[in-house]
């Protein structure tokens, strides 16, 4: 079986486990706190373009959003997201486990728009009965988000402008960031992103780390005793040192941008072989993340020799599901599928 | 001013603070454990024709509503809703305050169907990624809903066997019980919710008590420890046979019943005039709200007058309001309206 | 059987059920926006010596606690208490439900000193691992106690002090904040408590009224959204005119006071009779709450006639105990009382 | 500095990251499903004596026991501790973020005892307000306690007893398991927590794993659903396997008995070292955790060489202060310390 369903079939790039192994028996304060995690968030800091904001490394995506959300929101307050959010439907309710809505707004793309954040925040203002309603108070958004497209600068500018006017704050889930950056359409950069959120996270886990996501806090509010709130939510590794280490590894010589280019490619190769072959997309995207419509008995064929996601039924006799690459995915592997495409569709 | 905007804008039938007054020097045990509260009890059971199930007073609906919904649910599961429900909307969250999801379902008219209940249960186990969604364990219905509508007898049987097949709580938000019971086109009994439901409530704050819900457990699970829960919520009344004496005295006599019928029969003689005059309505019922959709030329003429809700704006020129009837409106105020609605329409 | 047990065994005064008839078909504003809520809320600020403390109106205690720290605590911060406080001991976990730790400090009269905070709060802050405990941001006391002791003005300052001193907000349960006024060794005034705390509450439930909390808040940043959070905990009364027109019948002519006065009064003659007796007690207070450690068969004797609180096993012969007046309490109920434990002590 | 402050101041043992390498390129099922988590599971099942528990794999300690407790207790009730218990100290309230109440009881060793966990269920059933309180529903231990101490087959028989005939949980913290089965004086193995408990876990951060602790669920109703408390919990690790192949490799060959015996043997040297001094311990244990107290030059001419962990002042000149070794502590280290405490004691 070849693995396409999702980016997050392999271990971590050797790099990574190559240093682990040799710092594993040097002792260091726990954590989070020693020279590895310092050095890390250095670096990290460097790509933001700030030194004024804060970094916290975690372990995994649901874990990283629950802490952020409970940190920011007072209890009557809710975030805004698309209904197709990560935080909406795939975290079984973690973040309404901590006591808030998520209040979703329709999007076919994944994406919302500012005129939606300042419709839905008008809508809240303006109803005499608000305070028998949910608060809407932080915008979440993915970049990339959960189906492969991307914010341009100037829709995330528009929607930073609205959470600026309307003391929203923008929290953006870069849980595959490294993919949105290295997208040939992509115009949004690391320090874009601490220019104008309030919090974001780079994610490692999806993008050649064993595990791990960097928050960077860029709202002072924001930055106050964020580490109790790692440790209330379970998410504060003993030995910190090995999400520090992890992120040097990938924030030194670039090698996080090359890792995503890597799956990128891969992933532009097997769609302009779908494109070839004129078959239809649930979603336009350029991210690892593809999203082909195809007859349910190439899907069957498929199948038999590889892993995908299953997104919805189309019609009677068509399926859209999901192919993605990753920084692991081999060039054969994709060769291979390409030339099964070709053949079945 | 005269109030039509909502059903709870007066005190409490007379007949209740009387036996308040007449009472009032009783030495009595509290938090419910009092002889009033247990012949109220037995009274509400007499109309369930049941002896097996439980009776507990709240104090408001959002109260009731979070209190057994977190006597019911474990941390994972949430709650099936209409996107119109009181606790998907009106209630700041206080569902996902105790961590619990509110799973909304479309509906124009405040009702859900027994296929889409079905529909979002299977949805749910056949995902293959369920472990990652909130698991819907109890379906919240309102009788009568939020849009004043009913459900029938058999379209609440349907539910209730969708319920039982695939072991879902059914919980019947009953804040204007009384309203649907009076309603001339009413076949559901309150021992009906009690054979089809597994809890319900009997809403008094909008029918004649100055507050106060019956919540009826009719599920032997969720009966166990329930005052536990009551008192962890907050809603356990020191002074707990104020509501035993309001509920005793609601349910002696059919007061209840009457004062609904008084409701409804007004709702009905405002709805004859809209009628006459050809106005549409947002939604068509027959219960003590009344959704008619009005140009706003007319609305804001009768607002100097009375006080009704905006619901929502249809076009540029005409907006959907409601007015309420209550146990305590006037007849003569009804008149006034009714000749308003006839010279303004 | 003669109620002695607690203070909320009947219903209101006289003059609150009356005001609550003569109004009862008025129709008015709910949730509180009412002109009954807003004079009582005048006549208490004029006690409170400010115009500047937002007032808001709760049913009952457990909910006040439960609402009020919801309010003011972000996740990892917790509420510093005595062992016997009422959060700590009596509310079934609501503050813990609301995720917050509640941090008890011993204490044997249910009274906790300036000096004892200053030691938690110091001892968390120089905990080296102070991240991984519950930070303490809240102090909670009751005036008087669930003992029935008393801060005097100089122990209210001190620990005031302490917290302006460490940024904790101070916090004060009162209810029963009358009988506690009324006690002839008080030196604390409504307006004193406005001046020191950051919130406080004055009970109605016990003294008078049928229900009701009046919350005082003076941070001004505890006001922000405060209905939010009242209506989220299910704290938000519909017909909330309920509780200002009790508020403004307990704070026209001084009628709280009268009726604490008397509760305190008779609370005194049942003491006096226990000290002419040389009957030791648990703890030595002047409110209307008595607790005498009595012979067991005395207890026995007595249990026939009168309902009394088993406080806790003293040794093999004799256990403490309390008894309640209150400000319905009978004068005869009293003598009575006092001439059985002449007689048997 | 020599770090002897804690037992997770290194990475893994090299068999550990060696097979993580040797695996890192396969493509497996994420979450948990995989083949390596299948045969751990085993494993450790073999060594439970049972194959009907369910065993799941998280991250960290305090996740653990959020997760667990989570899964385990309705809204209203509370968790049994001794007041040094981790959950109790130092998880920044976690367990009450959930929504419930650590239920202290005083313990000079770390240690509660089968009558002490009696008493508290009897005090709580028969006190007559008891739904005013948190219901006792689990009891939490650790095996060996944060203090190093362990309990004795008997012991931890007489507590399962009482839990057995009051209907309450069990549930026993192993984050230091192996330090225990590997101590001259334990007499509980794996299959007696199997056989005694309800729930317990293995831990493996501080014995000789990276990260992970291994739940063992042997009560079927806590098994049921598990996954989606993990998940909800932000506990679901995306490359399950990492947690797998950590704990196939400790459970293959007995590495995490050599592992913790390694550690307890060097513990037991520094012992000797300071029994041959006379110095008196704060507690007294044979795991890996050693609790000397020393005069206070002692500690400040030590710190300058050694990392240890304050534990408290004993009087104006001496300290208790904590040592541990760890299945990565170096002999020679050891060797150097006790030469040390030889010269300086």
């Amino acid at each position: 079986m070849i693995y396409f369903n999702c980016d997050y079939n392999e271990g971590a790039h050797e790099k990574i486990l190559e240093r682990l192994l040799s710092t594993n028996r040097e002792q260091t304060e726990g954590y989070g706190c020693d020279a590895y995690c310092s050095r890390a968030k250095e670096l990290i800091l460097e790509q933001c373009g700030t030194k004024e904001a804060a970094v916290h490394f975690l372990v995994g995506g649901t874990q990283t959003n629950a802490t952020v959300i409970a940190a920011a929101l007072r209890t009557y307050q809710g975030v805004i997201a698309a209904q197709t959010a990560h935080i909406a439907v795939h975290e079984t309710g973690a973040i309404e486990s901590g006591g808030h809505k998520v209040l979703t707004l329709p999007s076919k793309d994944g994406k919302i728009t500012a005129e939606q954040v300042e419709t839905c925040h008008q809508a809240h203002i303006q109803d005499e009965s608000h305070e028998h309603m949910v608060q809407p108070k932080m915008v979440y958004i993915s970049q990339p988000t959960e189906l492969g497209t991307l914010y341009s600068l100037a829709e995330l500018q528009a929607i930073s402008e609205v959470c600026k006017k309307e003391q929203l704050l923008l929290y953006v889930d870069g849980a595959r960031l490294g993919y949105g950056l290295a997208a040939p359409d992509n115009d949004v950069t690391i320090a874009d992103l601490a220019r104008l959120c309030d919090v974001f996270y780079i994610g490692g886990t999806k993008v050649g780390a064993l595990f791990g996501e960097a928050v960077v806090i860029v709202n002072p509010f924001l930055q106050e005793d964020f580490r109790y709130v790692i440790k209330q939510q379970g998410g504060m590794l003993a030995k910190g040192r090995l999400l520090g280490i992890q992120f040097l590894t990938l924030f030194e010589d670039d090698l996080y941008l090359q890792l995503s280019e890597h799956a990128v490619k891969l992933a532009e190769q097997i769609r302009e072989t779908l494109y070839a072959k004129k078959v239809p997309f649930l979603v336009e995207n350029r991210t690892n993340q593809i999203f082909p419509i195809l007859p349910d008995e190439v899907l069957e064929e498929l199948s038999r020799k590889y892993s995908y996601t299953y997104q919805e039924r189309i019609d009677e006799a068509h399926s859209a599901v999901r192919f993605c690459t990753g920084w692991a995915t081999e060039p054969s592997a994709v060769e291979e599928l390409c030339a099964d495409l070709k053949r079945l569709c």
